[in-house]
């Protein structure tokens, strides 16, 4: 896979580095560039915006370098492309956008910073994306997220360590509580049934804790979800414990 | 305001003062400190880290460490804090939370990479948030942009040429299209009313758009909205022509 950014701060993009996409590049199963676009510029200050048609506070990107750039990118690398803008009007990015993301040949961001950007330039753009409800200064560090959430699902990146496969939203519930030494610690111990050694009751436990943590604070993600018999069962359990707690009594098992 | 935050990957904070963070630093506005947790690590290797209790793969943030930079923190900084946990079990992050955070006095973010933690690190959270449906490979990236936008509330931070108020959420509806020069582009024109200077047509046309854009991406932005008579009237023109087109017939104005 290659990846390309264009943004007018390139020096944002050195974190990346330091997380699964370092791995990623070392191994040679991705490339990465960040052009800055300030580069196309046409002005002989550099500049890359303007003020807006019509009035208003604030300056939007032109559309002539990003164009440009896009060109270059063309000639250099031809052949099917995803460009990318991040854009709270876009499709909000999940798990499952990123697995479909990391089946492309080839990425490229367009980021925004400060300002807006000419309407023209969605014109080059084939997905639009948004994390979330929520403003920030740039698209550099939504694209950052973007990258490091696709990179590590490229076949190769990730060592045994890393563990994908139990990862949150993998197998559709949240995370079970996990525990390492010391077994206790400013009073609080780590449940008897991690330390026996039973495999079985260990995953059951597991399992059960998953559900409870599902139920209790991402309910909507157990509704698209078709649970076995034992997982019916074990988040049955969880429900009346729950009653059982809210009513005051003192819990049973 | 005060923001701490625990990592292991300090360096990877170095983007933040290429945002709108670097601006409230300048003015004094904000302080803000990363803590290499590893300095507290009781280990001659410096491990951090140990293996789950019960099995499994994948390492574990060991509890002393965090539990002892925050005795740090605590001593060097009383008073209340809001201790941010990154994970996927937690609370969405949008605007609503980020203009809440913002009134804090204190917030520190704990973040975790490659690995998971010992549950009972979750013992000093009073917040825990998740950015999306999405894994990454750390904390540090969603603390960045939590940052990111919780510092370009803080009053003073954002200039006039930001333009906050204008952002997209900021009234509840999606932003409308926005164009500079040049007036053609690559056979694309400026919409003919932003050209033409009558700001009342150029208000009523934003309006509209933004309305359109939030009817067909994000409808359910407009659930919560009390739209004005003028806002309802256009919203009406909008699903008209959508239906218009939709039937096939040449579009009438």
């Amino acid at each position: 896979m290659r990846i390309d950014v264009l943004s007018l701060f390139p020096g944002m993009f050195a974190p990346l580095t330091e997380s699964i996409m370092g791995k990623a590049l070392e191994k040679g199963l991705l490339d990465f560039a960040v052009t800055d676009f300030r580069q196309y510029s046409h002005d002989k200050h550099n500049h890359v915006d303007d003020t807006p048609y019509g009035g208003g506070a604030g300056m939007l990107l032109k559309p002539e370098p990003i164009f440009e750039a896009m060109d270059d990118l063309t000639a250099q690398h031809p052949g099917p492309k995803r460009v990318i803008l991040l854009d709270p009007a876009g499709k909000r990015f999940d798990q499952t956008e990123a697995k479909q993301l990391a089946q492309a040949d080839h990425l490229v961001f367009i980021c925004g910073h400060y300002e807006g950007y000419d309407e023209r330039i969605r014109s080059l753009v084939t997905d639009e994306y948004s994390l979330g409800d929520f403003v920030v200064t740039g698209g550099e560090m939504p694209a950052m997220i973007m990258i490091d959430a696709i990179a590590r699902l490229l076949p190769g990146v990730l060592g045994n360590a890393e563990s994908a496969p139990t990862d949150s939203f993998e197998n559709g519930l949240l995370e079970y509580p996990e525990y390492t030494r010391p077994p206790e610690y400013r009073g609080m111990a780590v449940p008897e049934v991690l330390q026996n050694g039973n495999h079985q009751l260990i995953a059951q436990w597991r399992l059960k804790e998953s559900l409870r943590r599902t139920w209790q604070r991402r309910p909507d993600l157990l509704d698209g979800l078709a649970l076995d018999q034992n997982a019916q069962k074990l988040l049955a359990e969880v429900k009346r414990e729950a009653r059982t707690i809210d009513a005051g009594e003192p819990e049973t098992d």
